[in-house]
This record gives C-alpha cells, structure tokens and sequence, in this order.
C-alpha cells in the first residue's frame, strides 16, 4: 500500500479495539465514559464511542462543540474555563439551546460569562497538575457563588495531567499511580466540600489516558480520557498502552540518506508536532527500527539516527513514525486515511481541526 | 481593539518595515533575496516581499509551490530533497511548465525524481546543521550524476539551521557568527567543486535569519530567510531581532488566574505550537509581563508565572503572547488578523497552511 506522505493512517481495527476496550473498562468499572474528542476531531470516531457506550463527549472549545453537535452528539462538556465575547455568548448559547451543555469553571468572575447562556457550569479542581482549578476544599464555595448567580452546579472536575510529567525520583508508573491516587483525593475532598455547601454532586469527573487504567476507590463517576483512541509515543513510554496499541501513525517517505547510520523522513513538526515526549528522547517513535531515536525535527524533516550495526531504509522507503502527542498531530492534518487489513478503506475528515475558539 | 481570542495578530507596520529592512540589506550587500513562503504561507505577504525586490520565493513542498504559483509568483526553488509519487510528479511537471522551478537534490538517487519534471536542480550541501545535505567537496560529482540524467544544474545551497542551536560554551551571537562561518566556507567549497566539475553555479544560496545579517565575504549570491517578516521569541533570544522587531503576536485572553503570582491564557499548543526554545526557558514570550514565564503549555492553556512583586492580570485581560517559532504557529491558524495603529484593518488567509505535500 502506497500512500502520498506525509499522512496520518489510523488502522481501523486497532482503533475499534481501543474504544471496545476502553467502554467495556467504563461498563465494569461502573463508571460513566465521556472521552476527550479533543484528541481526533473526527466525527465518525465520535459516533463509535457514543456507540460503544460514551455518555457524551468532551470537548475544549466551543468550535469543537459545535462540530460534534452538527454530528448529532446530544451531550457535550466542554471543560475549559471559557471567557465570552458577545459571539462566543451568542454560540454557546445557541448550543445549549440544541442538547446539554456543560462548561467548566474555576472563578466567580468565569461563573458569571455563563449565566443567561443555558449551560450548566462543573467546578474545576487542581489535583496537582498546577494549570487551573480550585482547591478542593474551595469546590462548595464557588459552587454557592455559582448558585446565586442562577447557575446549576453538576458537579467538579478534574485533569490529573502530572501523571505524565516526567519526574526523576520515580518511574512512570508511580507518577501515574500518585497522579490517579491524587485524583481521587481531590474529587472526594471537592465532592465532600460541594455536600456540606448543599449540593448533590451528579458529575465526579476525571481524566485521563495514563490514569484510566489505574485502581480507583469508587469516588470518582465519570471519566474523560481522550488519547486512549490512538496512543502516541508519550503513552507507550508511561505504559499506559504497548505499542501494538497504537492506531496512528505517519507515513512518512526516506527523502535522505546522509550516513549509514541517519535517514531523513519527509514528516516533521508541521506533520507530528514539536512535542517533546517527558519519558523519552526524540521526537516520535520509529518502530521498524528499534533502537532508533528521532534525534532532529525541523518544520518538514525528521532525522532519524540507527543504534551501531542497523542497516537504513532506501532512498523512497515508506517508514511509518509515531507522533510523540498524538492530540497536536492531529490538529495538523485535515483528514485521515483509513487503513484496515493493510489496505486503504476510507479517509475521514479532521472536522474540528483548528476549532480553537 | 476587543479581538477574538486565540487568534494570530500582525502588525502590519512593523511586517512592512521587516520587508523593507531585509530587501535593503539585499540591495546593498548585493545578494539576491529569496525569502522562504513557509514562514508566512500568505499570498498577500509573498507580494511584499516580491515588490521590495526579492528575485522569487521559497517553498518547502510542492504544495506550497502551487499555492504561491496560483497567487503569481514565477519564480519558485522548492529547498527539499522531494521524493514523488505520481500524483507529485504530475504536480511538479505542471508547476515546472508555468515558471521557473528549482527543486532541491542531496542524492542520485533524488536527482532522478526530478528527470522529466522540466525543473531544474540545486546541490543541497551540508554546512553543519546535520539534517539533508551532501559533504561540499561531493557537489561536482552529484552535479555530474544529475546532467548525465539530463537535469540543469543551477548551483548549490545550505541552510545554516545549527545557527539557532543552543550551544553551553558559547553565547547566542558566537553560535550564529560560527553558522554563518561554516555556511560561507561550506557554500565556496561547493561552488568550487562544480567549477572543478566544468559547472558555472548560478546559485549559491544561503539562509537564514540568524545569519542573514552577519558579515560576509562575497562567496553568497542569495539568502533565503524565512521567519524575518514576523520574527518570534527564539528570534529575540538569539540578538537577531529586537522586541519591537516582532510582527507577529497571539492574541489570548486570561481564562483562569489560579494564584496571586500565576494567570493562564486561553492560547496553547494548538496556537502557539509546542516549540521549545533552546536559549530562553518556556514556551513564549509575554512582553507585557516582564521577567513572566510561561512554565506549562497545554493544548489550549499557557500558564505564566510572574515574576515576585508582579500583579497578575483579571479574568478576560487580553494578552499578547509571541510563539518561540513562529512558522509552527502560522501553520496552525486559517488567518492573520492584521493590524495598523492599533485597529484591525484586514484579515488575511494563511492559504498554504496544511501544504505539507
């Protein structure tokens, strides 16, 4: 099979099976799964994971909700703080006339943009990754500022995304199992917070593709990975996934040979992102040759350094490269090709890509 | 000027006043100039450019070319070892028989992609960057190679990339005069190959903006800088441009403001792009905010740390951020947002974002 690189491929059974796995982890697990549709930004994949049992989807942006509910999703979180200007008001507005819509927040003064819009509002906590939400302890106040401001509180939320931070004490693993158990904490510590302000939480929400497959204590009602779909370079390092897991890659074209230890591939940063992966070096992995490092990335190359004794592709060689953070090398492409049993059966359209706002 | 946010601003005074600084260096150090498109990927810049004088474009994808091509310009050197399918060959035929197109070889084997095409070749050489390139003292023999194929030979070309790498024992001017060293050394070393070959190079291109305005010996006869026009924070780290030199910001606005000493901004990697910047800590530059970092980028999130004694912005301030690399960034967006004196005067299209092939 020859395809015009760079292009991302997405093999579809591999696909499939991580969503199957996923849902059936939700359905024993007893909890409810609304994925991360931030990650594909595809409409067809969308509708698998609601089929495959999703209750909704998140999504970061107004433009990707809007995208999903032109798809026919009834259910949408978009977990992001948002500030409204008068269109942005006038769009969120009009999503929540057309199904549920959930917004985060983590500030009375982020409370008031949503109220007259429709949506209910979920409280954002910090679990340790430092970015934005409340403290836990702080959930049942904004909760009640919320409240008089006529909001409807659902709940809180949480991203644990130190769980793929590299840290130099530990492995992978323990940082995610600290992130998941830090996760936890602060969702019962927030939920109990909520409970003494005098709400009923309905939503308990957490992350995350390297948390999801962790021990949990059954606080936590609802989780949002997002990259288990595809997994990138970053999962297989955390262990979150093996790399027979991974659902996308680029094929990419040997435009160079300049050494007998180097090759250069036609896929660069404007195709895999400029992401660095926290548990590995390089920028992407290149599985037909093991040992490699991807050890230079400019906008339209990626150089490809062999471990001493490999033999490296010819001029004209298809190599297939996985992105370091799958998440931003969508975001570059408009389409997906399909692949199932090596053989190209559809491409599919990135339909939120760029829905940055 | 209230802008909806994210979004890429441009000022256009100071993009002009870049255009005009880099056409009169041209003029008076008497080289061609040859700007690279893929910084901007904009038809309405490559005009300006192409008006204050410059001999024709770059581009580093036949898509690109195509693009600049249909916007009028006529003179096109694609500076990529390209590798064609049928369809690419197709394309480049087609460019190749309405203007001048010059593509980029580094092998025999690249060199006889391009047979039939109707564009003419340049030697790449590798001048120390590491990436494609053949060694100088090789260029007559690929020149030989590539007119016993039948192809016109038009000279030799580098890019000087390991003039922006970070480097601990030497400061960001010495890094970039030794870049410009090793460009013009290589660059005379190549050209005399193929005049030892029985060649007259027409063409002996050099980069880049960190080069571009460094002191040179005559051995040059063109320089392709690309990121001149915007410039971005590696830019202003490397001394290649001042702050008040950069064209280019995101607009963002505050979302969360999580501490007194700490605000976050609603333009991530999905804007800004997830480009580190080897000689400044995080990932961009908030010049409202000096002595700020911005220590965390996520998708749609740049957290900023202040620095002690800072106030920190309010919820909903709009904030200027500059990308590290701004090429990565532009090709992201669907437009510029231009600006003159303070009020946006025109949107432009990005409409060569995406050409990766």
């Amino acid at each position: 099979m020859e395809i015009t690189t760079p292009s991302l491929v997405v093999d579809l059974d591999i696909l499939d099976r991580n969503i199957e796995r996923m849902a059936s982890a939700a359905r024993v697990g007893g909890f409810a799964l609304r994925p991360h549709a931030k990650t594909h930004k595809c409409a067809q994949i969308a509708a698998r994971q609601l089929a495959a049992g999703a209750v909704g989807l998140t999504v970061a942006t107004i433009g990707e909700a809007e995208v999903f509910a032109d798809a026919g999703a009834e259910a949408l979180f978009i977990a992001y703080p948002l500030w409204l200007d008068e269109g942005k008001q006038q769009r969120l507005a009009k999503l929540a006339s057309g199904g549920t819509v959930q917004v985060g927040i983590d500030s009375a003064e982020g409370a008031r943009q949503i109220v007259g819009t429709g949506a209910s509002v979920v409280i954002e906590i910090d679990s340790g990754h430092h970015r934005t939400g409340v403290r836990p302890a702080d959930a049942g106040a904004l909760a009640l500022e919320a409240r008089a401001l006529g909001l409807a509180v659902d709940g809180v939320f949480t991203f644990p995304g130190h769980g793929a931070a590299h840290d130099a004490q530990l492995d992978a693993i323990a940082v995610r199992e600290r992130a998941a158990q830090d996760q936890e904490q602060a969702l019962a510590e927030a939920a109990e917070s909520l409970r003494a302000a005098g709400f009923t939480p309905t939503v308990i929400s957490g992350g995350s593709t390297p948390t999801a497959g962790l021990r949990r204590e059954g606080v936590i009602s609802e989780l949002r990975p997002g990259v288990y779909v595809f997994n990138d370079a970053l999962q297989v390092a955390l262990g979150s996934c093996r790399l027979e897991d991974v659902a996308l890659h680029a094929a990419a074209t040997v435009v160079s040979v300049p050494a007998a230890d180097r090759f250069v591939l036609d896929a660069g940063s404007k195709v895999l992102g400029a992401d660095a992966n926290p548990w590995a070096p390089g920028f992407g992995l290149v599985p037909a040759y093991p040992g490699s490092t991807v050890v230079q990335i400019s906008e339209h190359h990626a150089v490809v350094q062999l471990p001493a004794g490999s033999t490296a592709p010819q001029h004209g060689d298809q190599v297939a490269i996985i992105p370091n953070h799958v998440c931003n090398a969508v975001n570059l492409a408009n389409e997906f090709v399909i692949v199932q049993g090596g053989e190209q059966v559809d491409t599919w359209a990135v339909a939120a890509r760029g829905a940055n706002s």
